[in-house]
């Protein structure tokens, strides 16, 4: 039974080389990348020497075996990952304009990754483990890949698991309110919040990212790792406010940095790091993720990280 | 008003530049190329200086951008196209193993393109022109995108057009008897069918190409030319086989062949050519459109299939 499990969305990428090449007319593009916030996660962890395990579904076609070889390739358990018959994996298409903001075509909710439902979700897979992590964008990809979160909240609740929410969503494209109450069953239970600054401030309706921090503290998160991207992250925690610095590190693509940041947060305080040393140790684990082209190629290894750390 | 009018699959193609790299694991691709073989047949017409009209579905998205600024660069009537706003445009992957079969993941009845059904085709569009096109790929997308069909072709033998009917099925991938069931609402009323020799032989039941040329003939169809791709095609038509050579052209990508093809034959036979010289025309067109990478990128204008009939 994996220590630590996440379920969601399961797609690969594929993606633009570089920067300024759109998207709507005929250029190169590379992939497919094993890909999917919940996915990278589970990938993250188990790479970093830790029992994990994906729910989610796959189509029966390349792109589904790209991700489940990676995934089995890795440790992690893919026992329930199902393998749908009448829908492809899903895909998401990237490219980047010339400040590098970020452009997608997505194939999700209508694909493979789309059918994930609360029928995948067992009492006995999520309370045999010790740690249960969600993306906020696997619940805004349908009602029934949402409801299949909820529920694996519900039972991680009731065990007493470790609960970790990466908010993780394209809050531009959504209106707070709606963001706001997708989030509530999720960040009720949550013990450890990950936002990103912008995320903070939505979730928590405040102006500042230290307020907003503060205040999900208040509603009964035990920590808030405010994650800045290069800058490195910020722990609050038991009313004390820790500014973790971050890696230099040469950055080729930094999708999947925040997934795999969470991931060496869960590893490293499954394996009773002090949360300010699992922050450095997270920071660590996000920085060597982004030298690599591909969501998942980066994860690091514990070695790897040991060698950045002793730097 | 457009003279010739083709429904379906509106989709970008992403493949692979080469044989022999597998879908299952990262590397390059080029694209988003036009494609969908009506699309491809619509866009062909035009090309060939003859007013054409597509009906189809893309998303509201860059891909769907490519395709609709591709169909209106080269003259086609878009005015039909519905952009919708909650799938993404079709797209197809495709690869090719070391002997150059083809390997597919498709993005089409979830997505934009599987939006199309009998509401878009309406009686005054259709019946303002001179030729329908149909290929049997669209009748495999869905259900709804069958009736589409179907309701086109009832609303084009009722004013008189000429039909065409590619069979462009996948025909190994479906029980025959489903395929002739079908095929038969189309079939009944085509002038025109386009069959390779696997698809006159599945449709008319016969062991061998000839023969089932013959009994297509029997049933109704006014041609019938059976394409024998780099060799050519051949034509049944009143009581006669003709064997019409092809073209000696460098093959770069042979994606949309079979449509440009269909759509030169169409053009001619509408500029009154006959049926010979019509489908050495066509030849001509179907070989121009093997010379470039890309479904669309390879369909001639009228001065290029001149230059190449007059060497």
């Amino acid at each position: 039974m994996p220590e630590v499990i996440a379920l969601g969305e399961a797609l690969v990428e594929v993606m633009r080389p570089g920067k300024g090449i759109p998207l709507d007319r005929p250029s190169v593009f590379l992939g497919p990348y094993p890909s999917g916030a919940p996915a990278i996660f589970a990938d993250a962890v188990a790479r970093l020497g830790m029992s994990s395990g994906f729910i989610g579904c796959v189509g029966a076609d390349p792109f589904g075996r790209c991700l489940t070889d990676r995934l089995q390739a890795d440790g992690v358990d893919a026992s329930r990952v199902e393998v749908v018959t009448d829908a492809a994996t899903g895909v998401a298409f990237v490219g980047y304009d010339e400040e590098g903001g970020r452009q997608f075509v997505f194939h999700i909710a209508g694909a493979a990754a789309g059918r994930l439902g609360p029928e995948h979700v067992d009492a006995g897979y999520i309370q045999g483990a010790r740690w249960l992590h969600i993306t906020g964008s696997s619940l805004a990809v349908s009602e029934r890949m949402r409801d299949a979160c909820y529920k694996a909240v519900e039972f991680a609740t009731q065990a007493g698991l470790m609960i970790s929410f990466d908010p993780n969503l394209r809050a531009e494209l959504m209106d707070p309110d709606d963001v706001r109450r997708l989030v509530e069953p999720v960040l009720t239970h949550a013990s450890i919040v990950l936002p990103s600054g912008a995320e903070a401030r939505l979730l928590a309706g405040e102006e500042s990212d230290d307020a907003a921090c503060w205040a999900l503290l208040e509603r009964g998160v035990q920590i808030v790792a405010l994650k800045r991207g290069a800058a490195g992250s910020a722990i609050f925690a038991r009313g004390e406010r820790i500014e973790v610095p971050g890696f230099q590190v040469s950055e080729v693509d930094p999708t999947g940095a925040g997934d795999c940041y969470a991931a060496g947060l869960a590893v490293a305080l499954l394996q009773g790091l002090d949360v300010v040393q699992a922050a450095r140790f997270a920071n660590a684990v996000g920085a060597l993720a982004v030298t690599q082209q591909g969501p998942m190629e980066g994860a690091p290894m514990q070695e790897d990280v040991a060698r950045l750390l002793s730097t």
